[in-house]
């Protein structure tokens, strides 16, 4: 492991959740939580977000062990986010049963000076004007990538539009880079969402898998076949934190890179979907992850 | 090449298809069809179907052009099989607007003595009992492959409990094998398939590709991303035929061979959709077809 850094802006909450597999009332979640915890396993971790009073010591200490720098972590009075949400039989799109955003409400992400000269910037699926603020507060990452949502796409193009024009990397699923490009066949897409800032764009397609398509060329890899899937809550910031976790490891943002990151990052998926909250990634030895990165690269692998 | 024979059977057709880049009204078509013109840029083909006296005499010579055995071809009074259907503005499911079966109705395949000790057998989607027929006429296949559709894993379970029993390899979509299966889960649903007979399962997820499960490990490819879609009917027995040509080609039913073969069926599908009908897989070469290999593979290739 090389000392690169990667800092993650996003939301750290409660979630209340069902799925076919049970309900979970006081989940431990949010994007930047998601993240921290998966990328941790990458490499050393900065994170930025918000929690109210009532946020357990037990997780901050949790993250500690885990090498998370919580500098940029506010306490402030009120309680923390919350989310209450239930995943229907096909363990597709959550309905969102309730949010309350507490503390969340008033989130200014304020970057430590410690942090400024990161390696590689994450911003977490907040609003986009948020996440411009936090690039405009750091020096000179490598690389810059980026989660979104509909919400965001349809209720703020035009912040979304100055945010694009900012970063090198977006991470999406097929319906909003749909709803982002007015595309509905992905490569057309893709080309549409380039033009827009990033020159890099990862497609998540859940159990289909996700897309690579980068300058040098593009990439493909299968969902890992999972026997046992109980919480999808978390899967994509998990991605995320395996596919940007491997680049600060390797410090590089070439195709070979990312192919394998690509990988890393859908190993980190089928982790987070094993066990509610992030139970299962958590507690992750570094031999599970690189066993479940050899049967997958196995999975797509020609040549003996 | 070597000189390891494939047998298909299946229909011969004429289409009148609608998708959002036009209308052909007199298509050729039909899994038997579509199958041996793509299968003949990789093996022997023999071929065994029904025509009406309607059918042109030109693409009779044009399968012939490209080596099809028609030994097997019966020809009678009456029309050929026709079909009419209209894909939507995505592209997916075909709707169905006309069937007329004329001399398919009352298609009793025979198979020819001198086809008979054929090396590699695939059953395209017709009858269940009458792709039973089919495998009780060949003495020894190295490979039964077999194609089949809701309308029969509805309509005559039985039928298709005896015959899949029979076969080796099973080529169905994702729909197919939850309904066939009773699983939402697709692993799941492979398991259940596989207890019913065939030990090879490929399942077919369209624009997100091909998963194969053999029982020496799984596979996956995605679908190469086509910038021209023209028309999907025949897309499923072209990757057939790019799957079966190559196993027949190698002469082998390996891993390595299966894996490398569903390149191929990805390759060969994705032809078939740029144009209507079989007009691109026609008129291939060998050197197109080797160039979208290696522009796929690339795609799943980690190391450079």
């Amino acid at each position: 492991m090389n000392d690169a850094k990667i800092l993650i802006v996003g939301s750290v909450a409660f979630d209340d959740v069902e799925t076919p597999a049970g309900r979970r009332p006081n989940s431990l979640g949010g994007s930047a939580n998601y993240f921290a915890v998966g990328a941790s396993h990458f490499a050393p971790i900065q994170l930025v977000a918000v929690v109210g009073e009532d946020f357990p010591s037990e997780h901050v200490e949790a993250l500690k062990e885990r090498g998370v720098d919580l500098e940029g972590l506010e306490t402030v009075s009120g309680n923390t986010f919350f989310w209450r949400g239930r995943y229907a039989a096909d363990f597709g799109d959550a309905e969102t049963l309730d949010t309350q955003l507490n503390v969340f409400a008033d989130f200014q992400p304020k970057i430590p000076q410690s942090y400024q000269e990161t390696d590689y910037l994450f911003l977490g699926n907040i609003h986009p004007a948020l996440q411009e603020e936090v690039v405009d507060q750091v020096k000179a990452p490598k690389l810059i990538g980026c989660d979104t949502m509909n919400f965001w796409i349809t209720g703020e193009p035009e912040a979304l539009a100055k945010l694009l024009k900012k970063i090198d990397l977006l991470v999406i699923n097929e319906g909003e880079a749909r709803l982002l490009s007015g595309e509905k066949h992905i490569p057309k897409a893709v080309e549409k969402i380039c033009a827009m800032g990033p020159k890099i764009i990862v497609i998540k397609k859940g159990s289909h898998g996700a897309a690579l398509y980068h300058p040098e060329g593009q990439f493909f890899v299968p969902a890992f076949p999972l026997e046992t899937l109980k919480d999808p809550t978390g899967a994509g910031d998990s991605f995320a934190s395996g596919l940007m976790g491997y680049i600060a490891q390797k410090d590089s943002t070439d195709l070979k890179t990312f192919k394998t990151a690509l990988l890393y990052g859908t190993v980190m998926a089928s982790f987070a979907c094993e066990e509610f909250s992030f139970d299962r990634t958590i507690k992750l030895t570094q031999e599970e992850i690189t066993d479940r990165f050899n049967a997958l690269k196995a999975m797509i692998t020609i040549e003996d």
